[in-house]
């Protein structure tokens, strides 16, 4: 679709993009104030207005009024599995392969170990060694607990890494500084040629760009509820197990609600077959409500149309930094190639932390990791092409004006 | 207190126990039909009508305006801590003692898994056989991931099974089938003199009897949010580390923001001190806001207060079930001696779960537990005198009148 761009874009050219947007109804689906340019879903998302609906009636009537028989009546037991079915159809999965639980760390957890018990004669976590700290620390941990190994290298050497002691390559798809994504079909593909399973943490691409998991051959993954599915604040996570793999690989933290028949209260445990297995205490039902209505928007614009706006917004985000921003010290460390990245552009600068404040001021959300990294996620269901040009300019004159170089932008504060 | 009762009790004097009830005002915080019953708060809370506005503000206010700056100005960040030290307020806990997170499962794994790894020349869990599944059932997990044993056994033989190779003795301290309660201090001491540490499960005595953890010397503790502390379907649990163990034990769930500077996004695991360390995944933040209004009102009413009228309730409903349901075929199945028992009281009877089925459409909710207790928990801060001479006079009312022989009570259907 790039080739639809003038040469030249402006502001005109992208309002023109959105009176053509497929997508653009959404936008009024969340809440807005109209005003603020929020460049942050990447870290957490909008609220949908059908969610504060539906936690208001969970609360008042569900909760207050069913009270314990919401367990059945209203479905909370089951909504696990019920909302991981229909995150499931938006990355790829079969019906039976997510659970929503838990976080993205308990998941990672889990499943690592779930994969290192099961091949015991393979020792070794491949992973990059900018992944996700969270992905980093837990596999530390789990090698720690096991007597295991991880091996974090660069992006480019992750094939040469895989080798017969591999039981398992975790990556995240998409790269949280720079929003560059990984070719998942090629690396799972490796990951298998050596014998190993593969683990993806869609953390960063659910709800940014279209996944195929089951068409890869993708053996298990994780992701998180609250950046782009819009969950809202710690939202639950979710977990996939490929069917092939559910009868091996077994959740260490087996707990009462992952039981065949948890309410016979048994003394053994039985496992639950599929990912009922993976069920462990009692599930956070309140908050898989809320995360229900973000991912049926989500079903709703089509996993297929909301990739092809991400890689629309991100390549008019990135020629209007090009065209604007490089003059002033800015340099886009995301990809080119669309297919090469998320829903999100970052931009180097040596004053990133400060001119990160005070766009924040001037009504541009977005945020900085260090050591110099501007991040703007272009969530694609609320974002609008004229709010990348307003954005643009307002980065371009925090800068110009001197605003960005304001004791108040430049002290140290704690990092948000 | 129990000199103050009659020795008949009858509607009457369950009214006057009303009227000199210093925690009755606490009932119109709670939402409340007038009619039901609600003898079901030990499995799942009423909703305090706080909450409701709470949530509502968090959604619409926090995550729907503030976005994602609500993780530092709206506190989001701290209150796994924050809650945690009101929580620990509650339950004997020093601040800095007590974290919100992830489920009482979780918590139980990751508790277990860490005192079995600092002591590695100690390879028994000792647990009661009658304890609550999960908690044996991730007992089980943790010592095949470790290459541990769990020792269950009778009530009775605790002690004697506490010996060299004891790590941990690991209880619930209210029995969830019988309501009756462990002597916290004696075992605690017990263990200690085998040289073990002792981890108590509080999911069924927070919120409904006074707990003194720092009185007592213990090590570890869990409990549940969505049972007397009213936190709602699904709320978090709750985890305790003495402050003289937060250094030996470690999470072996280390997960970023157990980091000490998780925005750092340091490749190197760096444990934060305290009970920070014990963070892993972003916090159930609308959840942690919901359970935090239970708690409040739990500290408002204060614990000793909650715990009198908890042993009040129970000695009104047992005795009022010895003159009205013992000819019926009841058995009571919760300790005489207030001292030994919980917020709950427990019914044997062969036909139990028609009998908890026909009373619940009688408006009396209870529950069932195989394989013939019926359970009716007598939350401190909603349940009336007067409520309790109605539901026995229902329960009474459903086995004369052979309602609860009806075929719709008979069949076999799943145990809600």
């Amino acid at each position: 679709m790039t080739p639809q761009l003038p040469d030249n874009i402006d502001c005109n050219s992208c309002a023109a993009l959105d009176a053509q947007d497929p997508l653009a109804t959404f936008r009024d689906r969340f809440l807005n104030d109209g005003e603020t340019i929020y460049l942050d879903g990447n870290s957490m998302g909008r609220l949908p207005r059908a969610a504060l609906r539906r936690l208001q009636e969970m609360a008042e009537h569900e909760w207050g009024t069913i009270l314990v028989r919401g367990w059945t009546e209203s479905g909370w037991m089951e909504s696990p599995l019920r909302v991981g079915d229909r995150i499931g159809a938006l990355i790829g999965a079969s019906p039976g392969e997510v659970l929503v639980a838990d976080t993205t760390s308990v998941g990672l957890f889990r499943l690592m170990t779930s994969v290192l018990r099961a091949r015991p004669q393979r020792r070794v976590i491949v992973t990059e060694s900018s992944n996700f700290p969270t992905d980093l620390y837990i596999a530390g941990g789990v090698a720690d607990l096991l007597g295991c190994e991880v091996r974090a290298v660069e992006r480019g050497e992750l094939r040469e890494a895989l080798d017969g002691d591999t039981a398992l390559l975790m990556l995240t798809e998409v790269d949280f500084r720079t929003g560059e994504r990984h070719d998942m079909g090629a690396l799972t593909e490796a990951a298998h040629a050596a014998g190993a399973l593969v683990l993806w943490d869609l953390s960063h691409s659910a709800g940014a760009v279209e996944i195929k998991l089951n068409h890869h051959g993708v053996d298990l993954a994780v992701g998180c509820g609250y950046k782009y599915l819009n969950g809202g604040p710690g939202s639950p996570a979710y977990l996939y197990v490929a069917t092939a793999l559910q009868e091996e690989l077994r959740n260490p933290i087996q707990g009462w609600l992952g039981h065949d028949n948890p309410f016979l209260f048994a003394a053994e445990y039985r496992r639950a077959p599929g990912m009922r297995g993976w069920m462990s205490g009692s599930p956070p039902v309140l908050a898989i409500g809320a995360l229900a209505v973000g991912v049926e928007l989500q079903l709703e614009a089509g996993a297929h149309a909301v990739g092809e706006k991400a890689a629309l917004l991100t390549e008019v985000f990135i020629r209007l930094a090009h065209a604007r921003l490089d003059a002033l010290g800015f340099e886009v460390a995301t990809p080119a190639s669309s297919e090469r990245r998320g829903a999100q552009v970052s931009l180097r600068h040596p004053d990133g932390l400060a001119i990160v404040r005070a766009a924040g001021d001037r009504g541009v959300v977005g945020d900085f990791r260090p050591p110099e990294l501007c991040r703007f996620g272009l969530a694609p269901l609320y974002t609008r092409f004229v709010d990348l040009w307003d954005a643009v300019e307002r980065i371009a004159d925090v800068v110009e004006s001197g605003t960005s170089r304001l004791p108040k932008y430049q002290q140290e504060i704690a990092i948000p």
